[in-house]
């Protein structure tokens, strides 16, 4: 268990954490290693520029940034797994970008006609309408396979990192993105459309479209910080808490929010009619239970001290954007 | 290098290699390995029932079987590296299937409306023919994703893999299938839809959209097999060859061929513009350019005598399916 007085966030407790600057520190981290990725590797081709365009669109980067706070949470004292050992540091960011990149390639493909049909996303046209359809289908694809070379064969991850556990994570990742994870979600997602789902089957749809990933940003960072089998499980317990909460704050925005903060079109679900927590049991009760959602995953990390600070300020923030 | 005396084919030498044969023995063990992985852990899901359909239409599995075979052709004595050694076959043949998953995908992906718009596909409809749009983008993604986690996750290929070879493989593959590989000439090829390209610029389209995944299985195969620098060289520099000449092939089917027999449109070039080698250079010199091709690739595997067996008769075959 790690030692509750040494924060390497330089926190002095949860309750003066200053997260708008931590978020816009890790924002800065992970922009910046991206498009470093972006610099050295791609070239000027179509397909290049239509990844990037989605990559570099302005994300709010959550699930890298859970990535690494979760590393941060459990870190140990192995110089190895140090988050402050500059090469370490770098192979964790460059792991979290891989994350964002699996994440992109969902977006894109979710926009496409045939599925969601969306034309704004993070603010910007959608990848299929600034490109065209079948480019944003390759962009995601190309995405999908980059994370995975990104994995495997990045130098940075390969100095640092054990290749059993590189593997472990391209395991997690390839499930929590896969037909028993991620894509599920979105095949259920459709398919609910236009129906009444009852309060378990939405759980069940939200867990594998959007908690999937969440949970696995979470447990690599936890991975790559040299993470006990016990700290894991405190850790995913609070990530599906917050996967969950993350959504239902998601249905309340669709209800109450201005597209012009969230950078996607709103009061879209109802227009579609999804079935959304605030149509199944109301507005207030779903901010009831998104509080909730996440007092659960503050307990499951009280264990990690003020090491936590980060992920128990990023729990509060994810219900509380743009609210 | 290998012993030529001792082929684990049982052939006696390549002027009575019995290619039928194998290619149905073949055929049989990846299509048993597919359906294996499908039967422990495909549901009944709309989702599964797509990845399955495409996985399962009847393919050629020629890039599966080149990975089995280069495997072969290398085989050194190492216990661990033979492919007589079961659990060590095993592992081959699922590392091989990942492969298919990747080209399966790619398959529904380039049939999808947005793309080439085809309706049949190894002898029956395509992927989103017969279920819808949305289906085929996301059995597509799953089958991608499925790959890595074939790779990164089965336990039959950790169990006698070591875990860096395996994260080369993944490397390796993940490239191929990239942006830089498989899905750039997929772009290039949409891009030169209704152009008049040369002979080089077809030559590197082709390099990348089919080129580059063979190369990959040959390179997987050499790998698993415990391949030499030199011998992969070798091995390289046949794949090269046979992957273009895989396409010459192709394009003087698609003026030449049977529809009933190959299972897909044909003079859909022609129909499209799209530029093609009899197109460019007419159907004779195309015929000859293959054959040279196929010379080519044969004499880089002259080094393995015997033991390339399978190999020397899998080049002809690329050039003299149905033809």
């Amino acid at each position: 268990m790690s030692n509750p007085s040494s924060t390497s966030s330089g926190s002095s407790g949860s309750t003066s954490f200053d997260l708008p600057r931590f978020l816009a520190d890790q924002r800065n981290i992970i922009n910046k290693s991206l498009a470093g990725i972006i610099e050295r590797e791609f070239d000027d081709s179509r397909l290049c520029r239509a990844m990037s365009y989605s990559l570099m669109a302005p994300g709010k980067r959550l699930r890298p940034i859970l990535c690494l706070a979760a590393a941060e949470t459990v870190e140990c004292s192995d110089i190895r797994s140090d988050i402050g050992f500059p090469p370490f540091h770098d192979a964790m960011v460059t792991a979290a970008c891989a994350i964002e990149m699996v994440h992109t390639y969902s977006l894109i493909h979710d926009d496409l006609p045939a599925m969601d049909n969306d034309e704004l996303r993070r603010g910007q046209p959608t990848c299929h309408v600034k490109f065209d359809e079948a480019t944003a289908i390759l962009a995601g694809d190309a995405l999908l396979t980059l994370a995975f070379e990104t994995l495997s064969s990045q130098r940075v991850l390969a100095a640092v990192v054990q290749p059993d556990i590189l593997l472990q994570i391209i395991g997690i990742l390839s499930r929590a993105a896969g037909y028993k994870g991620m894509i599920e979600g979105q095949v259920q997602d459709m398919i609910a459309e236009g129906k009444t789902l009852d309060l378990e089957s939405l759980k069940r749809m939200h867990s594998l479209k959007t908690g999937a990933l969440i949970s696995a940003s979470i447990t690599i960072g936890a991975l790559l910080g040299g993470a006990t089998p016990d700290q894991i499980r405190h850790l995913d317990t609070y990530a599906r808490h917050i996967g969950l909460a993350f959504q239902v704050a998601d249905d309340i925005l669709n209800v109450e929010g201005d597209p012009d903060k969230m950078g996607k079109s709103v009061r879209t679900d109802r227009d579609r009619n999804k079935s959304t927590f605030p149509g199944i049991i109301g507005l207030e009760p779903s901010k009831r239970f998104a509080d909730e959602l996440i007092n659960n995953a503050l307990q499951a990390i009280k264990v990690f001290g003020t090491k936590a600070d980060a992920l128990s300020a990023l729990a509060s923030y994810v219900i509380s954007r743009k609210r």
